[in-house]
């Protein structure tokens, strides 16, 4: 489990402010601080899971969940359309840095391939 | 939707042949033609659904099982401890090429950041 202290953690609690764009009951999106993009946005769960690797077959609604506010937030703000990218690192290869589960969407721009 | 002859499906029907990792009956996933890290697999659902854009609330459960199946499919080829990236293209932006919603794993090297 991720510990209870993480920056995404206090950020779901409002103890850390945040550019927030959407939230709901069970996730918040919010703008990355190191955007990559012109549109660079979070989404994680409010509840604690560190990353893919630790969600269970009871996660996987949630996990849907989170893919389809991506993509409600990717229309909110005007990317929808054009096309955008979504990125879920885990682990130390893939790239995570906050051991809290985050989905990244980026768009605005061509996105270029390899990913990375 | 998706048209009934694009390529993805042509390989869910097997009749394109394709390196097959793993199967069951809501999808399937394989290595990927040009791979853009030494383990590059896309994960893919059997049902015709061509973007993020429209999968419907209805859709939440399979996005969540093809995530999980993602984290399957990076323990079962040995990159899962390691880390890995998750990447899902949507729209000319993004880079999507095939109009099948498909989930790109790419591991077994750093990935590197910005994500493309």
């Amino acid at each position: 489990m991720a510990e209870n202290d993480n920056i995404f953690l206090k950020i779901t609690r409002g103890e850390i402010p945040a550019d927030i764009v959407y939230q709901d009951e069970r996730c918040i999106a919010f703008r990355d601080i190191n955007p990559q993009a012109p549109v660079h946005i979070l989404v994680i769960p409010r509840e604690a899971l560190e990353s893919l690797n630790d969600a269970s077959q009871s996660d996987e609604g949630l996990l849907g969940h989170l893919l389809r506010v991506v993509s409600k937030v990717a229309n909110k703000v005007g990317i929808a359309e054009k096309g955008y990218r979504v990125v879920i690192n885990t682990g130390q290869d893939g790239g995570q840095t906050v051991s809290h589960l985050h989905l990244h969407l980026l768009g605005g721009r061509d996105m270029t391939w390899p990913p990375g």
